[in-house]
């Protein structure tokens, strides 16, 4: 491991530094729930990505890491950016207060699991304002009405932490 | 008091009504704080109104009652397009939660007061995303910076309960 | 209806003044969720009342009327000491800021029901540190764990809003 | 650098680890804002510390990095029996949803300032319920009335953010 290089890469970690990093503190992410509002502001649909991970394909929200010396406001645009498009015009959050915070540990059975580290997320409703396509990491984006969201079988097509995550988020946006 | 009239008025109460009811419930009423926020969602500016009430001169939020049968959205929404516009271009929140509650009694010395009832109010912060014109009610509508805010003179000039909205609005803006 | 005679009754409103001030304004509730926490802060039970009304039974939140005069602290100190006794030691809130917002309206289809009245109560939750016993309004009062509240069955003992409630609250728990 | 006997320290880390992940990652923290809450929830006081720093002697709310593996909770209940002793008797919040997020940079002029990381930490009030002994890292713990948090000066002897982070909770307290 060698810190000029990994200092040359910027916020950027390469693998080893950060699989050596994810060994010894809590890595921070952010979660964006993707929303379309009707003008009072009633969530007409929820948007996720599909994704294919190591052999599944699983739906997700946008979701990633917070890297050194970048704000949660940027990380988010970023991710968004990433995941939905340059032209899916979010209104990003007037506060940094998320609506929910996930914990994931690298144990199973302690909550929520992630095998690469402890990560902690905040995560932030973000109203979309324009047209969302999915970056080349995912095979489509998708949105569903409240009536959709509510069944358990589009539930367990998330991702482990994210279907607790559409719950916490319907139960914010008033339709749980 | 005529049943029959009121009655006829719909939600609109008249004033004999309106002051009957005023001494035996709690009326519910919706604040608006309004903001510009740039593409991160920092926040550029709050906007206030002023106005010219019992021959005094004074700053306040839009604000108002919520009617019989109205849901707070249509609250928000119709207190909005008459104290800022039909162009102002809400963007309503997600959320019901609101972000303060307050609370007027009618008697002095009890927290905030409000001769003309006990009235407990909901505020919500809304982005705005067109042009703000004050309705004929006010005399004009300001947008200030997060320095001016901080300013005690200009949180002198808000009427009773809205200089500490306001300041519960800049910690929740994150200019505390 | 006689004015005179409902000043008598102070904030109290006498049946008449009751169904009258039902139609022309919204009536402010508050609602209670009873829990039980270790000492980390997680949650070991959400507790609910089960009332017989109008000849069927069913679960309920504590939750009542705010009165006139009434602070939002005040009506829930005294809905949680008529509905879970005077032992129940409850820790109110440090913020008034309640966790969810619900509306009633009186006609049917349009979001929650209530045949009486427009209602928007405010929910917090409330952790109880002692013993609670149910007032002379309810059957019992009982202790439901995380995995029990999860089971549809339970849910669907809960009165009109208060199923809706409680998944809000698992929500803010982390048990959703 | 070592890894094994990195490894060895369980989830704390030697100095070199330390500095070497504040310059790769973000640093989770948590902030506790002590109350004392009256029998209504109202505020009767929030507690600082007394540090001597550097040379320089600044008040501070308990605050502390979340370690590897730990929870939130375990986080926040370990920093408040480090500084705060082991007879304060904490009533940990029953939501992980902070009531503020600061966000520190280790460039001045962008944000909030800390010269040794980039940090992000989430705040809690957290009434005390026991008696608060300031640890061996601070000089002592003092109690404040809500008249007294509004005094510009005391505010002052708050560190870098914390004064921020106060106003935040007078504003969640409704003291603002």
């Amino acid at each position: 491991m060698s810190e000029v290089d990994s200092a040359d890469m910027g916020p950027w970690l390469s693998p080893d530094d950060m699989e050596y990093v994810r060994r010894k503190v809590p890595i921070l992410y952010v979660d964006v729930v993707p929303v379309r509002l009707d003008s009072l502001g009633h969530v007409d649909a929820v948007g996720m990505l599909l994704l294919a991970l190591d052999g599944t394909i699983e739906r997700s929200f946008p979701t990633g890491r917070v890297l050194f010396h970048e704000s949660l406001r940027e990380a988010l645009a970023r991710h968004i950016d990433k995941d939905l498009g340059a032209m899916s015009l979010p209104q990003l959050p007037a506060s940094l207060t998320p609506f929910a915070v996930s914990e994931y540990f690298p144990t199973p059975g302690t909550g929520l699991y992630d095998a690469r580290q402890h990560a902690v997320s905040l995560a932030y409703i973000v109203p979309m304002q324009g047209d969302c396509h999915p970056g080349s990491d995912s095979l489509e984006f998708s949105w569903f009405t409240p009536g959709e969201l509510r069944i358990p079988e589009l539930q367990a097509e998330l991702k482990e932490g994210h279907d607790v995550l559409l719950r916490e988020a319907m139960a914010q946006l008033g339709i749980a």
